[in-house]
């Protein structure tokens, strides 16, 4: 594993540069899949789309059927949680060289790491603070590695470095050691799993409860993310109405992101299930009073 | 002022990438003006060594009147401080295009920002903790920029993101807020300076009025650093000795780099006065007591 400097941003250039021997797949499900898609391009890189889905406003991502794949590409790169838009790919597609951008999943539930090729996380999720990204590399990829890629970007030179070309983001590095410590003592990602399923199921609920008036933005139901639960009120005013009471109940942090507009409630690992569950009996609560 | 991801090192292969329009001078004085220089060539940039003393392991920077200066070369970069080798530019040199990497010394004493095309500093000595490297660019350096370089390499862009392109490294950026409020309760960098001086003249005192135990490894006396001060003893023994000696007083890091031996005390800005005066005052009775 890989401790690197920055975040996940950097090495949507960084993988390109290294890893793209060929032309490369992305599925484009929302903001970050296709930021990915676009910092690759700028590297030069052939990039096929295999699908996209933001004529809908990424409400959904397409299913794996209708994919569009190009035959021996380099690799399929994949963002399985879409923090802006909600949903995710409730399973990591099967592919020979697939790379996952796992960032706002990780570690908030088992993974099948040794299915992919790359997989690589900005830790600010579910691992620890801003300008740390982990990334797991299957060693047959070292030889794709261009000459040409400076040392610290390399991802081979890294490894042999132990991560430690430069001086890395310490602190940070630290911060993840004591969360893998705090998550080994919750019975390990197969235990947080179940309370990420609770905590989600407890504010679904009190969606699909409400007779209408909160509507998840997501169109295919199982691909509701477990981490990023995003809804709409009948309208804006109501939602601003929602956020500044929830605040007074110390329920904050709910404001839909600016291209989706409506209310996200992150239910990231540090959110404790209590925390889920005041949330859901606050809905309940405020769309009995408004509805 | 931005502040960036990641360290000085990935600055190495950056401002090349954005700025070396044309043939670059870099003065060589040491290990990380060294790596500089390197980066800056595998980045294809044509890169002419101004001046090196690697020959003499790095024991002083050459003289200004004696460096190879390119004609209208895209920029002159120097780094006054070389930490592994104690020795420092009693003042930045005057150049068009001045980029100075002052990470280690950096908000130690005042400097000539204004006569910089582009100063920059990893956070670890002076600011805060590794994982943040701050830059200074003067306006007009942006049209350089061509538009291959990807956004977050951009420094343009990161201007004009606030250097928020993607999440920053935030809780470095907080702690780099609180040292700049402790450094103005220190009364700023004319005071800082004036204690930095301090710390260095009561050591390098324990040095020359050591009658020859100890050497310091600088040639030239008025290159001598105020953040790194190297020194050897007899031999390499009674050194490890002394770092054994001087550990059970709370004197520690004081281990040379592995490239100069002997041994380095830092006194960046945290290490106030009292910390240098006791390792003078160790040193003096050490050398009387083996010497």
């Amino acid at each position: 594993m890989l401790f690197l400097q920055g975040g996940a941003t950097q090495l949507f250039t960084t993988i390109p540069m290294n890893f793209a021997n060929g032309p490369v797949d992305y599925l484009v499900s929302g903001e970050w899949s296709q930021k990915a898609a676009k910092a690759a391009q700028a590297t030069g890189a052939k990039v096929n789309i295999v699908a996209n889905t933001e004529a809908s406003n990424f409400d959904h991502s397409t299913a794996e059927k209708d994919w569009k794949l190009t035959n021996d590409a380099a690799y399929l790169h994949v963002c399985p949680n879409e923090t802006v838009h909600g949903h995710r790919l409730p399973a990591w597609p099967k592919h020979p060289n697939l790379v996952v951008d796992a960032s706002s999943e990780f570690m908030a539930r088992p993974h099948p790491v040794k299915d992919a090729a790359l997989v690589y996380a900005g830790a600010q999720k579910n691992l620890g603070p801003a300008g740390v990204v982990v990334a797991i590399v299957r060693k047959d990829w070292y030889a794709r590695i261009p000459k040409s890629v400076p040392g610290l970007w390399n991802f081979q030179k890294q490894a042999e470095a132990k991560s430690m070309i430069n001086t890395p983001p310490t602190f940070g590095i630290y911060i993840l050691l004591e969360t893998f410590r705090w998550l080994e003592k919750q019975g390990g990602l197969a235990a947080i799993e179940k309370v990420n399923e609770q905590k989600a199921a407890a504010i679904y609920s009190a969606i699909d409860n409400s007779n209408g008036y909160y509507k998840g933005t997501v169109t295919v139901p199982e691909q509701r993310s477990r981490m990023n639960i995003t809804f709409k009120l009948p309208n804006e005013e109501i939602t601003d109405v929602m956020i500044k009471d929830a605040a007074k109940q110390g329920l904050v942090a709910l404001k839909g992101y600016r291209t989706v507009g409506g209310i996200r409630a992150s239910t990231y690992n540090a959110m404790p299930l209590e925390g889920a569950k005041a949330l859901a009996s606050f809905m309940t609560d405020f769309a009995k009073k408004n509805g």
